[in-house]
Order: C-alpha cells, then sequence, then structure tokens
C-alpha cells in the first residue's frame, strides 16, 4: 500500500507552488478561483437542482446564458469532456456506414465516432503553415477536393485550434460543406477562450459551423473533464445529436463538474472584460521578451495564448525547467515545447518562465535548421504534439511526416476482426490491426484497416527509439502490452540504443 | 440573468443543514471527508501523475487496491459513470446484432448499449417479491426458461440490488450462463458498499459475474459520477470491454473525481471495518424503531442501507419531510418513499428523521391495502423507484405493471426508421419510435421498436394524470419537447384534472 493516495500527492503538489504553464485553465489559482471542500458541495438531482438529461430549470438557464456567452444558438454541458461532445456530434450528423470528410490530425474521440458509426473517412492532410514543420491549418481548397471526389460526404470534421494554436480557414470550409449538403463539426476543444478577446482568432461558432465542441477546461478557468457542445442552424439534426449527447454522458453527472461550468460562466459575464485584457497584456510583454531569447526561438501561430518554444531538445528544456525551476509545462516534443497560457496566470508566472528561459538560452540550446528533412508539400507536418523523426540524425532531427493511409477495410471492421501480432520489422503490407498513435495528443499515425507501408514502420521505429510513448486506441492495448516490457525499460523518454526495435510487436489482422 | 449561479445554490444548499437521506454516500458529511479547494488540487496528465487510458503508475496502482478491496480480479476507474462501465461491459461482450438475455427493469444506459451495438434483447422479468409489489430480483429459474428458448444469446444483463434493494439470485444465473456459453454482466450500481458489512447482502464480483459495475458515489462516500468496473475470469474479452471503457470516457478525466475515487479506497482500507460497525448500528436501530410506527410501514428489502417505506400518498410525505422538518429523502412514488442511508450519515440525521415520521405518523397516511390491483404473477412489478397506477382510483392507486413487450423491430432499427409523433390516445398498435419512461430512474415502459397496447396507453396517461416526470431515453427528447406545456402547467407533480391526457403526443414509426 503506498503511504499517499492520489488526493495526498494532488495536495503536495498544490503546496510546491509549481508555476503550472499546462491544462487546466484555471491554473490553480486559488487567488482567483475558489471553491470550498467539494464533499460539501456535491449532491445528486434533488428538488430545485434540475436534471442534466432532461433540463428545465437551473441547468436549462446555464445552457442559455452559454449560448449568449460563446454566441452559440443552443449550447450543452458535457462533463465528460469534448470526447463526449465530438462523439455525440458526429454520431448525431451521421448515419451508420456514411462517407465522412475528416482531418488527419483528429483527436482519437473522433476516431472512436468513426469506429461507432462505422464511417467510411475520406482524409484531407494539413498544411505545412511555416518553416518549422508544425501541423498546419486545413485549407478550403483540400476539403473542396475531397467534395468533388466525394460528393456523397455526409459531414466534415476539422480539429482548429491544433494544439499549438493554428487554426483553419472555417468560414471557407463551412461553404463548401453546406454547398455539398454536409454539416461541419468543429473540434475547438483549445479554442475556448476565442471568443472573450479580440487578440485572439474568431471562434468556428462565428463562421458557421454546424456543431463547435470546446474543451473549457484547457483554456478558460473550468474544472478538467468539463467542455460545451454549440449548436447552430438547421443543417445538423439537433435531436439526433442530443440523443447521443444523452448516450455518452452519465445519468450521474457531478454537480461539481457542472457548478464549475456555472462559475466559469459567471467569471466570463462578470469579470471577463478586466480579466482577459490584464491577461493579454501580460502575456503580449512576456512575448515580446521571449522573441528577444537567442537561441530558443518563440515560434507564432494564430493563437497568442500557445507559446511554442522551438530548441535542440525538447525534452530537456522541460525537464530542466521542471526540475530546477518548479516550471510545469504542457508538453515536449523533440525539437520543441508548448507553454499554455490562460486567464488564470499570474505575472510571477511569466516572471519566473522568462527568468529559467533567460538562464537557458545558450547555443546549445539552438535548434539547427534541418530543413532538407522536410519536404515541403502537403502531407507533411506533425502531429500536433510529440512529433516524430524520419530522419537517422536521431536525436536533433525533427521533421516528420503524415504518411498518407490506404485503407483496406474501415475501422469498424477492422476491430472486429481476427488478430494476431505481428513483429513492427516484419509488418509491411499487413492491415493494422490496431490504431498506433504517440501520445499526447493521441492522434493516430495508423488507423485500424490501414495498410502498413514500410514508411510507417521507419516512423514506429524511430519514434520508439527516440522513446516516444506509444500507445494504442481501441484494441492497440494489446500492443501496448507487447511494448510494455521495453517502455518499462525506456521509461522517461530515455533510449535503450541496444534495444531492436524492429522486434517490437503491433497488431495486425490475419 | 440569475442573481445565483449553480456554485452558489450549492453553497446555500449547504449552508441550508438539511439531512441528506440520498445520494451521493459521502452525505456531504463535511467532518468525516474533507478536500481542500478544488481549483487549487485539479490538473491534467502532468509528470507524476499517470494517465488513466494507459495507467502505469499512480492510476494502476490504484485499480489493483480498488480490485483488492472489493475481491475482484481486475478493477477500472469510471468517471463517466456507471453508464459508462455498463456501456463498456455490454458493447465489448456482445458482438454488433447479438441475441442478449436482459432484464426489463434495466437502467437506461443498459438500453444505450442495446441501440449501440445493435442487439435484440429477450426479456426476462423480475418477480413480486412481496406483497407490496414491489419490483423484485430476477429468478435463475426464468434465466433458463430465456436460455432454453435462446440458447445462441451471448450475455445475460440484470440490475441487481434494485433502487429498493432487491438482490437476485447471482450465483445461480451465473451458472445458467456459463453453462450456456454466456457471460453475466451485473448492474450493481447500487450495491457498491456489500463488500464491507456481513450485515449487505453478498456483492455479485463474489458469485461468478463475469463484469461487475458499481456507482461508488451511490452508496459510498465518493463523488458523484464515479463508479468501478470489475472484470472476473476469462469468458469475457477483457481487451474489447477495455476499448470500450476508453471510448465512453473523456481523454482529460478529471483528477479531482479520480481523487475522490483514491480517498473513498483509502477510507475503507484503514477505517472501514470501524465505520461501518457504527453506521450498521445506528442503521440497525433506526430500523428497529421505524418497524415500530403505527402506519407508516418499513418494507423489509434484501438490503437494509435501504430504507423503504409504504404510506397513503409518498409525495406528501416526501414533500412534508422536506418542507417542514428539512429532510431531503431520495425519492417519492405513489406509495412509497426511499431513504438511501451510507457510511457518511450521523446519528444526528437518524434521529430529526425519526422524529419528524413519529409526528407524520397519523392514521391518515396509512396506505390502504388494494392488493386487488396486483396480479399476483411476474411481470407486475413497479419500475424500480416512482411506480405508476393502472386502477382507475387515482391517488391512492399503486400497482402497476411492466407490460410484456412485443418488439416489432429492434430499437437500433427502430430510432433510425422515419418518424411521426402521434396522440397517446391514438397510438394502439403503432410502433414506438422513442422510448418512454418515468423518471426517476429512468427505467423504460416502452422501448424503440416495441408495438404500443391499450394497457401501455392507459399507463402513460394515468402516469400523466397523477403529474410523473414522462422523459424520454434517445429521441424520445421530440415527445418530452412535445409534452413541455403539459408538464409546465402540472409541475411538481400537480394534477391538471381538465387536462385531457390523450392528447399529449407521442413519437411513433412513420
Amino acid at each position: 500500500m503506498r503511504d499517499k493516495d492520489l488526493l495526498d500527492l494532488l495536495v503536495d503538489l498544490s503546496e510546491q507552488g509549481d508555476v503550472p504553464l499546462h491544462m487546466p485553465g484555471h491554473k490553480r489559482n486559488e487567488d482567483l478561483f475558489q471553491m470550498g471542500n467539494p464533499y460539501g458541495l456535491d449532491i445528486t438531482e434533488i428538488d430545485g437542482f434540475d436534471n442534466l438529461h432532461n433540463a428545465r430549470g437551473i441547468i436549462a438557464d446555464e445552457f442559455k446564458r452559454a449560448a449568449a456567452l460563446f454566441g452559440a444558438e443552443e449550447t450543452l454541458f458535457l462533463v465528460n469532456g469534448s470526447s463526449s461532445g465530438n462523439m455525440a456530434a458526429i454520431c448525431g450528423a451521421t448515419n451508420k456506414g456514411d462517407k465522412v470528410i475528416v482531418a488527419r490530425n483528429i483527436h482519437c474521440s473522433v476516431s472512436n465516432a468513426i469506429y461507432l458509426n462505422e464511417l467510411n473517412p475520406v482524409y484531407v492532410y494539413p498544411d505545412i503553415n511555416d518553416s518549422m514543420c508544425i501541423c498546419g491549418g486545413i485549407s478550403a481548397e483540400a476539403v473542396e477536393k475531397a467534395f468533388s471526389e466525394n460528393p456523397d460526404a455526409k459531414a466534415v470534421i476539422v480539429t482548429s485550434p491544433t494544439y499549438e494554436g493554428v487554426v483553419s480557414d472555417i468560414g471557407g470550409i463551412a461553404e463548401i460543406t453546406h454547398r455539398y449538403g454536409g454539416v461541419l463539426i468543429v473540434d475547438e476543444a483549445h479554442g475556448a477562450h476565442f471568443n472573450f478577446s479580440d487578440a485572439f482568432p474568431d471562434s468556428a461558432v462565428k463562421y458557421g459551423a454546424d456543431a463547435v465542441i470546446q474543451s473549457i477546461h484547457k483554456t478558460l478557468p473550468a474544472f478538467t473533464q468539463t467542455a460545451l457542445l454549440h449548436l447552430n442552424g438547421d443543417k445538423i439534426d439537433r435531436q439526433r445529436v442530443k440523443m447521443y449527447w444523452n448516450m455518452f454522458q452519465s445519468t450521474s453527472p457531478s454537480y461539481i463538474l457542472m457548478a464549475g461550468i456555472s462559475r466559469c460562466l459567471t467569471i466570463l459575464e462578470r469579470d471577463g472584460a478586466a480579466l482577459f485584457d490584464g491577461y493579454v497584456k501580460i502575456l503580449s510583454e512576456l512575448r515580446k521578451k521571449l522573441s528577444g531569447l537567442n537561441y530558443i526561438r518563440l515560434i507564432e501561430t494564430d493563437d497568442i495564448s500557445k507559446i511554442v518554444l522551438m530548441v535542440s531538445d525538447g525534452k530537456r528544456i522541460y525537464d530542466e525547467l521542471r526540475k530546477k525551476y518548479g516550471i510545469q509545462l504542457e508538453m515536449a516534443s523533440r525539437n520543441y515545447v508548448i507553454a499554455m497560457t490562460s486567464v488564470g496566470d499570474k505575472q510571477e508566472y511569466y516572471d519566473r518562465f522568462y527568468k529559467a528561459l533567460k538562464q537557458l538560452d545558450v547555443p546549445d540550446m539552438k535548434y539547427e535548421d534541418e530543413m532538407q528533412y522536410c519536404e515541403k508539400k502537403e502531407g507533411c507536418g506533425a502531429f500536433g504534439n510529440k512529433n516524430i523523426a524520419v530522419s537517422e540524425k536521431g536525436k536533433t532531427s525533427m521533421f516528420n511526416k503524415m504518411p498518407r493511409a490506404r485503407v483496406y477495410v474501415n475501422c469498424y471492421r477492422a476491430l472486429n476482426s481476427e488478430k494476431e501480432t505481428v513483429k513492427v520489422g516484419d509488418s509491411a503490407g499487413r492491415i493494422a490491426g490496431a490504431a498506433i498513435c504517440f501520445y499526447p495528443p493521441g492522434i493516430n499515425l495508423v488507423n485500424p484497416g490501414e495498410v502498413i507501408t514500410e514508411e510507417i514502420i521507419d516512423i514506429i521505429i524511430d519514434g520508439l527509439r527516440q522513446g516516444l510513448e506509444v500507445i494504442g486506441v481501441g484494441t492497440s492495448g494489446a500492443a501496448a502490452d507487447e511494448n510494455q516490457r521495453r517502455e518499462d525499460k525506456c521509461s522517461n523518454l530515455s533510449v535503450d540504443a541496444d534495444y531492436n526495435y524492429s522486434e517490437v510487436k503491433i497488431v495486425c489482422l490475419k
């Protein structure tokens, strides 16, 4: 038995006083955001407190308040994260077996909806939007091309903004989608803050998307696992979306989580303007200072709230910030890191962050340009997060590919077929029996039912060699188990140079 | 804009000092259960805190701790309620279109799984276990009979205990199920406390069930929306169950909810024996005193934690307890009420409860036996909660039927067919296009795809006339909207005697 349970560990963490440059957006800022002992506040659907699944009272009023604040016609609370909202919108907007146009850099909850409704995805690939090869937006042209080849597609699903803060041309994509009679679903999990300052891009809610899903816990002051589903217009079958919204959420929704959403709305309504003014001001000052660093390079994406820093070794700077300076970043890629900022931040956080970076800003941190590894064409892009290397230069390589998929059978059929494990080195030409992805953020490199190529094998082995965490979506848990021994050996991204990674097993169809 | 948001209202409630004889099981007992400002504790998957969806560290350890405490081979946390556990177990244990043997008094999350996996249910009906006509257990004989007629059924799904605390013969059902090569899934949402005192029935975990789902928030000190999924044996495809367990839960699980589960385990481990000894002692004393009331009648079910009181008018005593005495019960049916007790209770709660009941124990409260309305046969039973009357005697009628369903098409096909709204009075012989149920607990009177009979119409109209809350599962939201005007008129179970309830519309297939 551990000395300390999970609650004890959270208390210890809170007492450490680390700078939280990561989700959730309330930033554990107890000066700004307060709630008493949650055991004293947590209830069930007793008199006067409405029912999330059949809202008529306070919760129905809160839905309307949220819709007004975010500019949507109708808004629903999500206590099971944006995951449940993505799944409800997609399952509700499509019928089984429908064809859908889907950005390749989707979140795994979108993959899950594709599985559940046995959808047949037509992938569109993000552009590369700058010399850093970070995953770009989805262009309207790419969607137009996909529709011209697949005019029977029923829905378009894109992630905008990306983890790094890159937005797509939602207005253009909405126009095309509606012209072809489809509906547009935007996973705006990382853009819940967009509507609260002109310094951020506009929300997809304003650009004609039929359903928009926002994780308010990511960039607004709300508890982890809380999100919103916005619905607009009459092109999407709202009744059907609500059917799935009911299914994918507990019939015993947490009043702590819902009160947290409610309080987030209150903060935005009452103090939002002042809080966001102050936040954007100190954030802009920080960004200005960061852009003056000599070796660490600040990357500009569309959303200034995401601080993307290009460095020679993301994991190293991430670890040093955490261990030496008590600064916890959101994530480390091979060659960049992300710090997430929010309205919950304090000036002190930014001062400590900048001071630490000034000390770490040495020549060794400079990212050496390896543009030769980046083929500047559609299809090359990071996976939104921990990207993976395809060069053989190991440590300093940064570019990655998003290989074009050849779908042999759809995901649903693949996951319901007979499977076996195969050494990754021997898997060329086999059909994937499980998703393979690097986590976070869990965007699939290979979907179940897709043909494994030599290129994919190289990417997997290179990722494993660099110690990236490989996990599965769906039944790839089997693959994860197979990989356990190896991962135990090379935990924390340390690399086992002697290990033959081509021996690692993956799940394929028989 | 409201003066107070949902959080303000929860604070007000907590300051009221009401006696909480309802879920959640921590009973807002701030003397026993504490946590600081949750904004200071809520995190995401940062270093050292593991990943629910790929647990290797503290969360994996917690799974093992839970399994040991509850006697299961393997246990998984649920942050989306027992709903997500029921759905994961059922979808994981079956293939699309499979036949399953299902207790008719299932929770709507089981109905949702039946929908998602396009299952074909064979219903078994609960016995009547006593003269009160409260929904009884499912007998092993009923399951044997269902299997003998449907040897190709792949799984059995039962709810045990019921809301009122009635358990089924899980050992007998497990033996039969395994003999026929099926798996047994037990929705033990109301039985999470069973393993912690000999005063309660044994848990299904001990009786050979392959998957058991428990709402720890209902009867143990844990936050609303938290639950456990226990897996035993090799008959159930655990890998496949985990695939769905991943799908039906947010990729951003709340650390507040998970820390609450963890703390619940700690309390059970460290102080469980003493706490449960004290609780069972004061509960037994209370029950003894309640059994001595003159007119209000204590009903004995299998689980002593559920206080089921038979009275002439459940809603009246429920309201009087709440308004005059500050005692909030779990629920009111026409002719009985349920008070939920737990290890979080204080002696003071029971003293106040008994004192109030002594005052309310007047001749007028006596439930007048109307056994003539109860046909003592399988198929007659309450709906676990708010039951519905089929007599024309209105207020004092209590018996209800669980009409035998004739399935025209399965739920999945029904919900994906063309629909129209029809006056309930004109709906005999039509096929239901949406579920119709009385809430709580949301057990379906009619499932989509079933033939509506005159008997069902009578039950619906009678329920509406008594002001019971009628809501839908699935697309029956449409029916709920249709009924909104009426419900607005007769809210709080007040009855509009002039309204012609046969005009209320329901959703049928075209």
